[in-house]
């Protein structure tokens, strides 16, 4: 398929570099998830109301019984903070554009004029008035919520701004935006993974938008670049190549070879090969690139990193 | 000095437990914020424009020659996410929360009502029209500062809000929120130590504070669990002492041992001991409580928490 | 009772007028709520589902006959607008800004150490722990609740953001932080009016308040201006008349003739007239001012201005 | 051109109706400005420091000597408020919301896969590596910076929550927020009405996608309708006849007349006629419809409408 930069087609990628920019956006918001819970994990019991308990608790052994990780160190810090909910909806608002992203890339994907994608049914909707419509509502919703969780962010942090310690009324409003948030996620996610098993991606206009927009642009000068061509002309060169091709309305490979050597004697035969799809592919043997072995190693990677999380989370459960 | 909940006294604490909650407050932040680094500090190099490099790049030779900790996995993800300007932003508006409601306190307790701080000049102002006013400037712009950072959260959130991948221009929009939280917050710090270092505390006013407003109540009422009566009884009994000392004017410590008979015949002359600050600090001995011995401990636990954050940026430095 | 700038004692007011004040705010968030009718008063009924309906509809008709005072102007924008919800709840949002600074305000008066105001049992709640506790339990709502209000701006700003025209099923999540900030208001008001209605000012301690704290500083200096003495001068000579009351632990009302005429032999007997609450109140004879004749008439043009709203919520209802 | 709803095809629209749509937008959006006007443009001027001026200035003559509309009514409001930075600020917020969507369906609209709009060259940079690219960076930032003026609403919110009255130096802070936010609108307007200029819609592609997606199918089903078939049944039968040339894939006027028969008798030749853009546009003629007549009446609406507010700006400046 092609990657945009700008919505404008840049290079070819496989479907799996695509999806696998999310996986790494998701792996992340884990890793916040994880990384909160520390912090969230400690018992407040025996603060009392705000200078501390008057009985003689051993509060360690009391959380250790309630499967907390630690106790909290100050009785008024413990009975007037509430940075375990603000860092946690702030993940989540994290994830919330994550999935705004998400959402938006595949309706796009989804209009006619893209048509990468065939909108499943289960998860679309007709119009009553207009008997051709097939409409995108989870993916619209989805999009739509990343407000509700902003939203509860702004909530959080307005509520909190300037309250003098210890406890106040004011923080029973940091649950509803706590209890939303929560509830917003957890309702979205087995959503969407629905929506990405029931999708229906078009391969084919997939690999021909691959193929037009002169994606194959820094492929061709890299072909001169590997052929001795200092870099910047390389570039100079492929542009009036592509100038050309625009005036002829084709694409480069369309470029007859004298047409070619016109710009530049070191073009052969060869080239036609370096621009297609597979080609452009293979030189971005990088770490993180779009090179098929590179993206099976990061698939590899990216799958041992959930064992490991889902592993830790068990530990917890 | 007396503990406030819903800004009425509660129970007395020391000076040094109270201002231990900020410290809690703090040390979160700066765990959020080498968390955060996790996140960071990872080298996009090599990612191309979207697809990756066309050229052999050893991109973890690379990462550690610039000392990153490593390199990003997804080249669409590491051209196009700003989750590292979000995550920081994010953690900088908790500490921007944190440091309203340490300004509203000191804004409160320096008014001529509590009088409990002595504004120190140098971070204070007077007032053209108004010879007599000393007025807490720096307190109140570190207190609205707040609103800048939370303000920074918000314009990250919506310019994220719905981009398709990757590299689009609006992200050029992240920078500027990014650098302005940092320099507010760290234009801010360095102030607020030396407001801190500068402050001149009554210690007399606070300790009157701590005595006055039936802070002992809670102790009284241990005093009385403590000789067998239940509980419930205890609050109660100690309710109805505390109604007589309003009508009378006086707190429970001026009521005589001939009112209290008529309550219950259990207190006797040590209850009047009981009710001194000192032995109500003593009764909350517990961790994390205000028991002198115990804020000792924190004292201790926090400055060996301090250290070893220390250490690690100083090994990152 | 003493009106504050930065907190701190500033001059004397009179209740009314600093009650005033907060039916100014209202009256604009009143005003705001008449001009967004306008706005939202338009009918959209015949807009189709985008491009206008295919039936001849007499849409100004059909607009009479539901009451409303015009239609929309394009099919397109009415079914994509939200700018209703929008410019509601951003109105609503400032009027919960207003009842947060209220709320604020009431709760420092209600404190041990103000104890301008006595919280009425009505709206008040005790303390499980601390019989002593009489805690200002709506007060902290009002102000928590001016997040959630905050909350939703945000989220429908998100929300908003970045949609392509026309209709798109994210427009839904418009609806609940609609229909959340106005249910959020309407059981807010009656209770801050409840409040109000049974709360008891301390007019002692608020007229002692006044008295101290040289509120009347501005007024000594204009006695001097009065007398030809040039305002910087007359500013500088009763700074220094504050600064030996200060040594002294006095207010200015407490100096001799013979100290205050070390400064300037211009003052006499009736400067002490001049410093009595009564006097300063009425030196401030300006629109708008805190002279008694001048809160009598802004109270009646408020009177007046709250009437001529009604009639024209009662003219739409 | 189509008009989308779910970005997907609806209805043909004239070009102008689409463009009309921002045109309401920006006229409310003048219309919140001028209302809020009046609320800027009294004086305060003669409050003092916060109980009024203790000279007998006459506030009204110095209003309208410095061009204002009256005075404000209180004077700890008039020297605590700051409604006028939220409201104007609101606005502007709303504005720019409205520019990220004229530019999110501009951007869309000027991808390879749409091809509605060719980028301007004075507005669009290339890439340094991509030498094809022509990418529209005034939009992004036209989009992103929507963020920055939401960011400066919750800015404002949080530095406004709980301040008591009247002044603070809390309200310093709304000063960057206001003039950011006004210098973000003036810069953004001009740029975006020369792009408006500059930019070159492909009126070919456009007509073509307006005849292709099935946005004929509502006007079908009225043509139906016009000949006594129900309207639930005429929906179901259109329906199908655009199933069925789904199948084919084709559009409905690609159908036989023999097809067509076979769903209702009453399909005669005329029908192909009603199926035409210019019929499908027609038949839309009702206020704020999209049938031309309509569409030119609106323009004149908006021109007159636009002159007004001209008129009132020139006769304040």
């Amino acid at each position: 398929m092609p990657a945009y930069t700008h919505l404008q087609h840049a290079e070819p990628v496989l479907v799996a570099h695509w999806l696998m920019a999310y996986v790494e956006m998701f792996l992340r918001d884990a890793e916040r998830l994880a990384d909160g819970r520390k912090r969230v994990n400690l018992c407040p019991l025996g603060s009392g109301a705000v200078a501390g308990a008057t009985l003689a608790l051993d509060r360690t052994f009391m959380a250790n019984e309630l499967d907390f990780a630690g106790i909290t160190a100050n009785s008024i810090d413990a009975t007037s903070d509430r940075d375990f909910v603000l860092e946690f909806v702030n993940t989540l608002s994290l994830l919330g554009l994550h999935l705004s992203r998400w959402a938006e890339e595949m309706i796009i994907f989804s209009t006619q004029e893209f048509g990468f994608v065939h909108l499943p049914e289960a998860y679309s909707t007709g119009s009553s008035a207009m008997p051709q419509k097939k409409n995108p509502d989870l993916l619209e919703l989805v999009r739509g919520k990343s407000g509700r969780l902003a939203g509860s962010v702004t909530a959080l942090m307005v509520t909190m701004k300037g309250l003098p310690l210890a406890y106040n009324k004011d923080l029973q409003e940091t649950q509803e935006p706590l209890f939303d948030a929560t509830d917003t996620i957890t309702g979205l996610l087995p959503l969407v993974a629905g929506w990405m098993e029931a999708e229906d991606f078009d391969y084919e206009r997939m690999n021909k938008g691959a193929e037009s927009g002169f994606t194959n642009a820094w492929a061709a000068a890299t072909y001169l670049v590997n052929r001795g061509v200092p870099s910047r002309l390389a570039h100079e060169q492929v542009g009036k190549a592509v100038k050309l091709a625009v005036e002829k309305g084709c694409e480069l490979q369309d470029l007859t070879l004298g047409e070619l050597h016109a710009l530049n004697s070191l073009f052969d035969q060869s080239f036609y090969e370096c621009l297609k799809p597979a080609s452009v592919l293979a030189i971005h043997d990088v770490a993180g690139g779009t090179a098929p072995v590179r993206v099976r190693q990061a698939i590899a990677a990216a799958r041992k990193q959930i064992e490991t999380l889902r592993e830790e989370v068990h530990a917890h459960a």
